[in-house]
């Protein structure tokens, strides 16, 4: 069994969400399955210092950094043919929302990357299984905005704290042509029928522990799925 | 109680390796206790692309780019008082002997960055424990070279696959003055005496979920010496 992981990233402040990707491969490899790492082939957003939150004056590109959470093993998303794979995880972080899409500058009207848009409708239109973590979900809502499918995500729970408006997100995506349902952190949403799962992490407060216990009930969700 | 976590970048070619501090962070939580990660605020010695292995023409800091593991929740390693804490955690990756010393360019005669040997040697004579991790080790060794404490340590076995010279590694923390043990990556060593564990990890072939064990029984032997 191989599962897609796509990533945007190192960080998360402008890629990938570290400890969320972390915890996908491992949970991957607990199933008895192999992850198969992708990135786009694009120039970050931006590059945000992590320390002190201010934008820094470089350029990094999407793929070669979120080689560094994959130990170098990861492909172009181009690469990425839904054929080969049996499921699909995005993880997330702010890289989901300013590199895969443009989410974080223009709620669902913001443009996702068309590798992105199309890796996402081939495996939702061969019935195979994707998982949104934590920012992860507004990327399937955007990919799918266009598209007849219509899905059931969550992004989270307005009723306990949240370092993010919930809400806001949560109507960006119905905006988009999703159903946005309310989920803490200790809980996965699973839309049956487009074969959909996704999890709050980190856009909730939450430990690191609740994280992994987050997405190790999510990639099982998943992988029981396929 | 409350756990060091000494970081040397971001990446596993020219900083921490990324999995290995992440399942730190979790171990330590997972234990009840809290995590308050540091690292020297120095250039990184390189940076390396980790899609291609080539060295990149920029530069970067270690502070900056640990933070990215982090998520912003870090300090210079200049700040790191021992009598704030319990005890100590030096994850691996080549930052470890790449800018905590220069233990990949000179072996035991490459230089240790100053605020990395203050902050070992304080817990040690503290008698507070210290975890090594993968070529963590090699930074405990180096960084007790010159003191009178005979420490016990393991960056893996040669009876296994790994890819990189385990007997070199282990000959180097010899000729720093430790005894070198040989143990595989389902294994940690205890030096009883100095209250110190090390262990294998990525220094071996591994899986990810190998990687994760090997790890929470470090950081679990850790929390017992305390």
């Amino acid at each position: 069994m191989k599962i897609g992981v796509i990533l945007s990233g190192c960080g998360v402040y402008d890629g990938t969400e570290i400890q969320e990707a972390v915890f996908t491969l491992l949970a991957i490899d607990e199933n008895g399955a192999d992850s198969v790492c992708f990135a786009p082939d694009i120039e970050q957003h931006h590059v945000v210092n992590h320390l002190n939150g201010e934008e820094m004056k470089e350029t990094r590109n999407v793929l070669v950094e979120a080689a560094r959470i994959a130990r170098g093993d990861i492909k172009s998303l181009n690469e990425c043919n839904v054929d080969d794979l049996d499921g699909l995880v995005i993880p997330g972080g702010f890289g989901a929302a300013k590199n895969l899409t443009k989410w974080a500058f223009n709620g669902p009207d913001g443009e996702i990357d068309p590798q992105v848009k199309r890796v996402i409708n081939e495996f939702v239109l061969a019935g195979k299984p994707v998982a949104g973590l934590c920012m992860g979900p507004t990327v399937i809502a955007k990919a799918l905005d266009e598209s007849k499918i219509k899905t059931t995500l969550t992004v989270g729970t307005t009723t306990e704290k949240s370092p993010y408006d919930i809400k806001a997100v949560s109507e960006g995506m119905e905006k988009a042509g999703a159903t946005a349902v309310m989920k803490s952190v200790r809980e996965v949403s699973i839309d049956l029928e487009n074969k959909i799962v996704s999890a709050p992490c980190y856009m909730m407060e939450a430990s690191i522990s609740e994280i992994r216990k987050n997405i190790k009930d999510a990639v099982d969700s998943l992988i029981k799925l396929i």
